[in-house]
């Protein structure tokens, strides 16, 4: 009866290619690994990476798209504004967006926000267990009441963005800070779930747990099909006046 | 692959069974006409009423209720004390409820807000207009613009209950007034839709939209499965101090 | 013991130097109007228009602004890229922000919110009520159940923004729409609030309720001194790891 | 020109009578260590204990509070019933609550949230920082970016409240928990302010970043004078129907 939800899963694709540690753990890809798992959960999938013509992201693409999932870090400044643009006009038309990790400091992400969305960080492979707030929602369907990684990027508080619709886990981590992990947002029609970890160097999404939250979570932000189609622009009264 | 919803419609059942005008528009009770509606939208439907044993709210009837959609208004101080407690236990560990009308002056939705819950209200059968805030929830699927009712009940705020998780809907009122008809809570594990319209005198629940809504936030209200059990009481550290 | 708070009320000021129902209004413009009125309530008034030099808004003036109030409307195209930049960089460093009437679809509003900010409208001189949802906030002392206004251009959802941190004020029309009038965001440190009515060609600012609430909404979004000054970037644990 | 709030700090005051570690470090009760620091703040203070006549707050006691901090543990059943109807009717009306440690899972609080207000917790002398999420709120004026506490009770989600209104801040322990320990809620026109920290066995109410907490959410949740009175019940139309 559920139609089926077309995901692109959009990568950056730089470090995995030039950068030892990260090509190790992700030979092919963060794309190629997220893209995988979430083709096994009734999802068609769909790959995209900054040096494809158009960043992989043509109208065809994009239009097509029910969820977009995105994973960016040091070359976020060489997306293109008029793709940022139309990406931004299809979230507020409905499309669902899923922002992991250094994405949180994407252009897309910074324009949906109004926000600077500026962290502290550091590189120390410490522990990290993501702690779910909200232990009746469809994103933490099947998990524990933490999921631990190993070894992972801190990412602390204060994070500079607007108070989320929903705030679904927090990070503990090892060296003393707390993080906003899972939150919620909309904007226009479109659902938006941010989720904190995958660092390049970090063998997170290979972690079955981590996988699990981004297929729920690209489930959830799927456009409900048949809503409202708002009516903007000058009007005639409903009522005589 | 979506399991079965078993949804309990109860309804206090009195002013149809002694007051006229009730009684022409609903001569077989405000719990058939949903019920009857609810069976052909997926749904496994029971209904109970308070005159019934145990407001036929059995524990067996209770513990198998995935949604409880309640209707209520002048006899809610009948309704038992120790099943109401039997109901928040049963809403705190994740099953939904759908509060319908007069049902916001109900004890369990009280004990549940830790408010008054008191508005102002007028019997005059006024045009209602219920607009939609939230195009893309699945509360408002298959939506347009706003619900028009021709003749209802009004209920105007200042209502007093805390602010929602979601703010779904607002009505117009042709007096004068505005209210917040449609508000998502959750508490504990158990979502909670409130929706306003539906006087014993008014033939809202006949209407396919309001149906259509009270199906919907059935399916929205319904507990995830297999999410987290949180863990109470006294715990051992999950690091070494 | 508390201090002076400086506002700055910036207004477009075109309507009123060549449009003959705005210039018997607001002879002197809207600004003045504004600036008055809170002149009396212990604050500290400058007030900048579009066509002065930077619109008025040097860095000198925006740096010693505590809270900014802004209407605009025909010409917000007009105002500069760059001064949009400062704006908002001062209002996420903790600024407050006022946003009355049309703009709420100012560069710097949208710039914040991320959306579209479309609504409906109609101009037709009908009938306002700004009904309070939040009788125990700051910005609605000393005010009633509701404000009416005889004749105001009408704003109607769907209201195209993010959910608000508060919903103040609801509007009732006479036509038949309904709007979140009075809505607070917090984004950074800055304080915003959105505050509907005030029509160019509507007495609105003459209105002895509606300045009192903007008034209350400048105390309100005022920088509390001393909070903390967030750290970003690249920081050393606080454990030992 | 702004006028006196009374704050009434009421105290369970047992272990401070009977068990050792508590009566060394507030030998006089946690009630006189705060009260004596919010007497320095402008405040208006009474004390109020458990085993008082009418725990301390007789009718006359309760309708001059406007905000009123509560600390209580062991003996939160032998609270009369009809004192916490008595409260919550005043909280519901305006007065303020400032909610401290295991007054999380007192009757009044329950009663306001609805839920079970269930943690989990550790007593092993741990250390907590308390992170600020929100650098603009008046409640954390003068701060850092975090407290940091050398020993205390650990308290860890999953905290069975509903979403707050605002959340403040977060807690950090170094035994791998995480919890919300500072948040804001509305229940009528009552301000409420849950603040985690302060086990009887630890010095929390002696650090002045502790009390300096306590004092700003005081004076944030005092009753705004002059609000709007909602009208509630049976009204007549604003508008001829």
């Amino acid at each position: 009866m559920e139609a089926t939800i077309n995901v692109t899963v959009w990568n950056e694709f730089r470090h995995e290619l030039n950068y030892e540690p990260a090509m190790k753990i992700y030979p092919q890809g963060i794309h190629r690994v997220i893209g995988d798992y979430l083709s096994k959960q009734r999802l068609n999938v769909t790959t995209a990476t900054l040096d494809e013509p158009e960043h992989g992201l043509t109208d065809e693409v994009l239009n097509r798209t029910d969820v977009l999932v995105w994973w960016g870090h040091i070359a976020g400044d060489e997306v293109r504004d008029d793709i940022v643009e139309k990406i931004h006009d299809r979230i507020l038309g409905g499309m669902g967006l899923i922002v992991l990790h250094s994405a949180s400091q994407s252009k897309i992400f910074k324009k949906l926000m109004g926000t600077s969305c500026n962290i502290k960080w550091r590189e120390a492979n410490e522990k990290e267990r993501i702690w779910i707030l909200q232990p009746n929602h469809p994103i933490t369907e099947g998990l524990g009441e933490y999921i631990e990684l190993a070894e992972e990027e801190m990412y602390g508080e204060f994070f500079d963005v607007p108070a989320p619709d929903e705030l679904i886990m927090v990070s503990w981590f090892q060296g003393g800070e707390i993080f906003r992990s899972g939150m919620t947002y909309t904007r226009g029609k479109g659902k938006i779930f941010v989720f904190r970890p995958g660092h390049e160097t970090s063998p997170t999404y290979h972690n079955q747990e981590i996988l699990k939250v981004i297929s729920n979570s690209v489930h959830w932000a799927a456009p409900v099909k048949g809503t409202t189609v708002p009516v903007f622009g000058n009007v005639k009264p409903l009522e005589k006046l």
